[in-house]
């Protein structure tokens, strides 16, 4: 099914809903019901009604019985005195006629059995063959035409599907999604929280959280160390002109915050890194001998987001991006070192598992010539890169699509796209070419032949945002982190107080081998330290009683699985290691 | 001598400056000329006339001249009309007496041989005799009265010492400092810039300066994990409500950013971290087992400092403080905590070679019962704090002395005192007794006897700012950082070019032992390479030749040391990961 039916589909049975509460409640108004990516909407004017989840069942069986006499959908156009007269009961309809009217735009009605809506248009031809597996999934409130300076609706959401099977499967995804929510996990494993105090989109991690955080930092920073980066730092804040030069300014402005006045200057929260490090760079002259010159920061930069936007990791006001800005002698070594930064980009999404063409896959950003406010303006040189990108893709057996006007304002970009929990894609990496920063910083490079030339830049992430990438990784293991990750990787569980003093032994022992273990010391049954234990997803749990003490083989518990490990201490301590080590 | 009698010295040498230069110069204005902690000075109008360290040695010559004939200060009160005659011709002398006059102040003359000088006094009583070591430093402008408004005068800087050995010891000391000044190895070294367009007070630290900076951060955050530390994360942004629910504000706003309003909120750059821990300790109940909760954190803090005032890295307007608050059960374990505070800065001196009670010392900073605007208000509170830490500091035999009026406004502390290579002394670090937070943000435990109880908090600095440990440092090790902490520890420079393949498999090697090695490739002679990497305070340089490439004994270059090492690869490579490891 394409997604134009499918789309009717859904809104098909968006009007279904409006006909079938008006149905139960007379007195309700239907406003504006359209379909959305998973499915539709119909927002309610309740009056005194409240509508919950409980209500659904008796719904969706109205909507089941209405169904039975909607053979099709009669649209017809009207003139506006009719349709003002049809709809003077409802004064969202009777508001949008106004303003169509004024428009000069037509008015169509829609009849389908008895019930009688106001619509443009994209419906079912066979209504009652077509609708067959839908649900109705949550209520919500939410104003009319999203002001809040107008009435708060009842929004009711729903999804249909063409085969039952297809629901079943969106139904199960969802499940699964709510379950490995990062913000319902980083609650239950204690590893974010926010405070109204410090203000929204301002995670605080919590010793569990910074602990995932610090592995990934020095994973990211070493691995990148070992491939030629030089990490370096520069200040969060620069002065306003620094933005202006850059040109980020006048594109970036809205996801700035508002100056800060020091003495007579104006400071900004930085939203990115490039002109940092170009500064960096310039602070003395380079050889072509030393390019490419790969600047890497772990970077904390600003962007502002409407508070509404805000959610859990995923989109935050303040985050930490491994970034890198890396300064190249020619188009091709740029281009060399776009495939070095996907190299290191697979490797890591190796590390974490994922595979490369399903799990994730590669977008080629493209310019749009025409459009010089967007884009910087260098037709020849948006050719070229395109080429050379495109043509490195290719070169490379890499799976990639191409997406027109996705480039960022100076140049091309290779973006790591991939679907979360929720099958919805984003943009997790990008790594991108720049034409015009070289220019503007006029960042150059003496030349074999004696000359000073102009450096080509690869701006690219390796690892993305930290809060997102952890968002993302709460979610790929869904709170049960591989060992090297994992906050608490042992959990010892005396068996009684007498066993206490020889866990500790033991504790310090594991810690000595530099294994993050822990000890449950509570004055509870030995059956509840190990639920607690498997509730924060520890991946070992040993019970420390006599014989765990006098040296004998250890019985191990090992999260997720049915058996339990048998080896002596000394075993199981280098098994752990070994597992940490090697990234497991 | 004491203090007042060198000041007294001091002071009279200025007085010796002015009659001296006037005698040079007879147009020449002496307007003030005090003494200063390491000498004095002496400010002039001097008219069309340019005084520069070339004129010193005349200058010198004229003043043990003059002072032939100062056998005494005659110093006498005169009436208001004889001292306005007396320095008709001096409009700085005039300003200063009719303002006396009008201050109903007296008015005093002093007279040394021909030279008649308007002075309050502080004097020696036989000039001829006692000025006998001294040496004028440096010229600068000053305005007169420290108001940019008034007239940019000629301040000559001296120095004078009462025997000729304590001026050569002031003398080497400052020759030592200057070769050791931060901001000149800092660039040297290349280390850290800074960039007019990034703004003032904002370093941008070099992959060299930030290889050391990410050494030391994971040393202090390993070694306070493994203490029991938990080290979080948390914004370096917070809304204002945050400082003001803290208290926080009214003390420190004038060393606060403006605010940045985000939608119709106040948010500020942090200038401390306590409150975002407290909140952070807020998210969940705390049982009296849990304590003491050690919240550790690397914060980046933001603080107004004038441009002026402005230094390298030692005066920065942006910093990373290695922060910990304590929540402890009571008062007791409070100093307990604070005591091993003071045993972890202990141990990191060690490790940087310090010794306790000579190179750094504590001070028992005390608040002041009368003042209750600049300190919380609860005498019971700080008896007690003040008591048990004297007591504490007594019981671990510390060298320590007491600062009345030097606490924070929340409780008493211990400073850490350190001199720098200026001679100069500063709180490098700092362990405070915090009697007021617990009560604002209502930080509580669930006590042993099942009642809530108030925690008591100590604040602490392990390493203090990384900006000022690291001044600190590149002055303390002249730049020759401990292999360590050294951005490249081993250069190697092969012979010619027929040694650079087989360098290049030795530089891979030794960086996979997780040595930091570089290689030195260029087209110069190998004893131009050796001078490059011993200016670079590079620990140890092996020139690659045959005999390297084959497998034979080594010989190798250390720096600092005029005997060579002799070793095979692998006996070096230990050697090397050895001192890594042990931070040597």
């Amino acid at each position: 099914m394409d997604q134009e039916h499918l789309n009717n589909l859904r809104h098909s049975c968006a009007h279904l809903l409006a006909a079938s509460v008006r149905s139960i409640w007379p007195s309700a108004q239907n406003a504006i019901g359209p379909s959305i990516e998973d499915g539709f909407y119909q927002d309610f004017d309740m009056g005194e009604v409240k509508i919950s989840e409980e209500d659904f069942e008796k719904i969706e069986n109205k909507m089941r019985e209405v169904l039975k006499t909607w053979d099709t959908f009669a649209i017809q156009e009207v003139p506006v005195a009719q349709a003002k007269k049809d709809f003077a009961w409802n004064i969202y309809k009777s508001e949008l006629i106004d303003e169509f009217a004024m428009q000069g735009k037509m008015i169509t009605e829609t009849k389908q059995g008895e019930f009688l809506d106001l619509c443009k248009g994209g419906h079912l031809e066979h209504p009652k063959d077509e609708i067959k597996h839908f649900k109705l999934m949550s209520v919500a409130g939410a104003y009319w035409r999203g002001s809040e300076k107008n009435k708060m609706l009842t929004r009711i959401y729903g999804t249909c599907f063409p085969t039952k099977d297809e629901l079943q499967k969106h139904l199960t995804m969802l499940e699964e999604a709510k379950m490995r929510d990062h913000k319902k996990l980083g609650k239950e494993l204690d590893l974010f929280t926010f405070s109204e105090s410090v203000g929204k989109g301002l995670p605080l991690w919590t010793e569990k959280g910074a602990t995932i955080r610090r592995e990934l930092e020095r994973f990211i920073v070493d691995e990148e160390l070992r491939r030629g980066y030089l990490h370096v730092r520069t200040p969060d804040i620069a002065k306003l002109d620094l933005y202006k030069k850059s040109g980020h300014y006048p594109h970036y402005k809205d996801s700035m915050y508002a100056p800060i006045k020091i003495d007579d200057e104006e400071f900004m929260l930085r939203p990115m890194t490039c002109p940092h490090h170009f500064e960096l760079y310039l602070r003395k002259p380079h050889s072509y001998r030393e390019l490419p010159v790969r600047i890497a920061e772990l970077a904390q930069l600003y962007r502002y987001e409407q508070s509404g936007e805000l959610s859990g990791l995923q989109r935050v006001r303040a985050f930490c991006l491994a970034d890198a800005h890396i300064i190249c002698a020619s188009e091709e070594q740029a281009v060399a070192e776009v495939g070095k930064a996907l190299d290191l980009i697979e490797y890591i999404a190796g590390v974490f598992g994922l595979v490369h063409g399903t799990e994730y896959w590669y977008r080629l950003s493209l310019g749009d010539r025409s459009n010089s406010e967007k884009y910087y303006k260098n037709d020849a040189g948006w050719e070229k890169a395109e080429d050379l990108l495109r043509k490195h893709l290719t070169a490379r057996g890499s799976r990639f699509v191409e997406a027109p006007g996705e480039a960022a304002f100076y140049g091309p970009k290779v973006d790591i796209q991939m679907k979360n929990v929720n099958g919805k894609e984003d943009t997790a990496f990008t790594v991108q070419y720049d034409l015009c920063m070289p220019e503007r910083f006029d960042l150059k490079y003496n030349a074999e032949d004696g000359t000073e030339k102009r450096a080509v830049v690869v701006h690219r992430s390796s690892i993305g945002a930290i809060e997102r990438i952890m968002a993302f990784l709460i979610e790929h293991y869904a709170g049960a982190f591989p060992v090297w990750l994992s906050p608490v990787q042992v959990m010892l569980a005396p068996v009684s107080e007498k066993h206490v003093d020889g866990a500790k032994k033991l504790l310090e022992e594991f810690q000595r081998a530099g294994i993050r273990a822990a000890m449950d010391d509570a004055d509870e049954s030995i059956g509840k330290k190990v639920r607690n234990a498997a509730k924060q997803k520890i991946p070992y749990i040993v019970v420390v009683g006599d014989r765990e003490l006098e040296g004998g083989e250890w019985t191990i518990r090992v999260r997720g699985v049915e058996e339990q490990l048998k080896m002596v201490k000394n075993e199981f301590i280098e098994k752990v290691k070994a597992e940490i080590r090697e990234r497991r």
